[in-house]
């Protein structure tokens, strides 16, 4: 079982990261900066980097740190997200800003960002290669930034077309999946087509998860920490409305801060009725198959299988 | 004159912002991106990083992108603190929060800090000592937020001791002077002990210069983009107003948010008869004078002379 595997590799991430990033003085600063590291998540992107190396044939131990620095990236962009749409819950707790304060938010974050390129360059492996995975993950980080540009500026406009929305997901969560993806394969060396091959798989394994995440937010139960439908209520430009409004569907609860739950089950209704549910379900599962049509040019061996599951288990998940 | 040095410096480290930091799209991003660094600023760091170079006898343009890396992360750090501190004026411009807003102003902030660490992974130098300066520029970054935490927790306390604000000025501004005149050093691989020179050099006279910005704030003439006696109604703990304290003087602006002109001249003129101005300047002297002695294991040589005029300089402009 693929959630097996994950929850094996999960643990040894968590133990690393409980000594590689402990509370510190000033302990105001460290607490806030550890506050969703604690709060549990299922470190899935160091688990993708741990299994992509054991694709490779290599010790996963080797790109641990890698998969910290990863995880690392994706904590602080969740603190500081949570500041820019004003979150007030995340993972079952609340958000760091509302907890510290926006002030040590930022800092919490900025803390974060730093201690990652510091884990990261530690990493034992031709420094030649070490400076490439420096910089691949610099350059995510930029494209991160950007595609939450994206998503907060879709907020004020009408007109997102469906194309628009996979450039910011792939941007906002695409790089990240794919830079833990192809991480282990800049820090040994591996040939390119190799190192395309995973960094796509992640892209594509990304775009999919995040279509699946907004699915979610419609079809899923009650989720920790999030409302049912509150993408729909803040006024998210999801792959879902995209399709819907495109078809001329009307969602009276779009964007209006808060809606009764029969207003909220009408609109839903609406969104499952115009097809725009099943449209991003199969887009989602396109996707996945894109990503992992894409490991065909690795060998074939256990984590390849792993990673092909993962994949599966990206849109799969009910939470 | 060191004043002609700095500026030529400045004027290739200027030309090389506007290669590596174009404004690109999303526009609306980088606009907020290159806000800072469009609006000028003497790049002393950067120009500290070319000089160092020169001291160690190697050519300036090796640590370039260094030096840039190093002016991305305080600009990096100038975006984000104005928000905490929610101000509204710098280098005689709107900050970027006011003019932007605040969820765009943090994004700002977390682009130019990847950028920072890509430009630095672009070095050209010995692999092993660009990711040996990645790590000291990701730990200096640590102790930067560190610092800044422990600027703003002052604000709640009364009883700040002269250490313990030294010790925040060696983070909050000593350890990135630091890091500017000892990367040159650490591409270059040098001695352990001519990089530590630079390094207490860049620390020794960040914390002259802070002194000496706290100075400012009371005897300088009137700066552009800060009101005169801003951090005492801002009730901002810096070595002079802790000195006053601790001999029992009282100051009636202190932490007001706002003052009469005369009232503040009464609390300024409290601060020169009490002696804690002289200290402060004595201080910042010595700090100098210590981060100059520091630099007698480096070969003498003209660009030695500049970086001594330097640290004198710190501590003599009057804006």
């Amino acid at each position: 079982m693929i959630s097996e595997v994950i929850g094996e590799k999960a643990g040894i991430i968590n133990q690393e990261i409980k000594k590689l990033l402990s509370v510190k003085e000033p302990e105001g600063l460290y607490s806030a900066t550890r506050h969703y590291l604690k709060a549990g998540g299922k470190r899935l992107r160091p688990v993708i980097t741990l299994i992509a190396a054991e694709a490779l044939g290599e010790d996963s131990r080797k790109v641990l740190p890698a998969g910290i620095a990863i995880e690392t990236i994706h904590n602080f962009t969740l603190i500081h997200d949570d500041i820019m749409d004003e979150d007030e819950m995340r993972r079952g707790v609340r958000t760091v800003h509302t907890l510290y304060g926006i002030p040590t938010a930022i800092l919490a974050g900025d803390t974060l960002y730093a201690e990652a390129f510091d884990i990261l360059a530690s990493c034992e492996a031709d420094p030649e290669n070490v400076v490439r995975a420096v910089s691949s993950l610099a350059r995510v980080c930029v494209e991160i930034c950007e595609g939450q540009y994206m998503d907060m500026s879709f907020e004020e406009r009408s007109d997102v077309s469906e194309e628009e929305y996979l450039e910011m997901v792939r941007k906002k969560t695409g790089v990240l999946i794919g830079i833990s993806a192809s991480i282990p394969a800049i820090l040994f060396g591996e040939d390119k087509k190799v190192e395309k091959a995973l960094w796509n798989y992640g892209i594509y394994s990304g775009i999919g998860f995040q279509i699946h995440d907004d699915l979610l937010d419609i079809t899923g139960k009650e989720r920790i920490g999030k409302d049912w439908g509150s993408d729909i209520v803040e006024g998210k430009k999801t792959l879902i409305v995209i399709k819907a409004f495109e078809q001329g569907v009307e969602l009276e609860t779009f964007g209006k801060g808060k809606a009764s739950r029969g207003d909220l089950e009408r609109d839903i209704k609406k969104l499952f009725d115009c097809g725009a549910v099943d449209y991003a379900r199969k887009k989602a599962r396109q996707y996945v198959e894109v990503a992992k049509s894409q490991l065909d040019v690795l060998p074939e061996n256990e984590a390849r299988t792993h990673l092909k599951e993962l994949a599966d288990y990206l849109i799969e998940r009910d939470y």
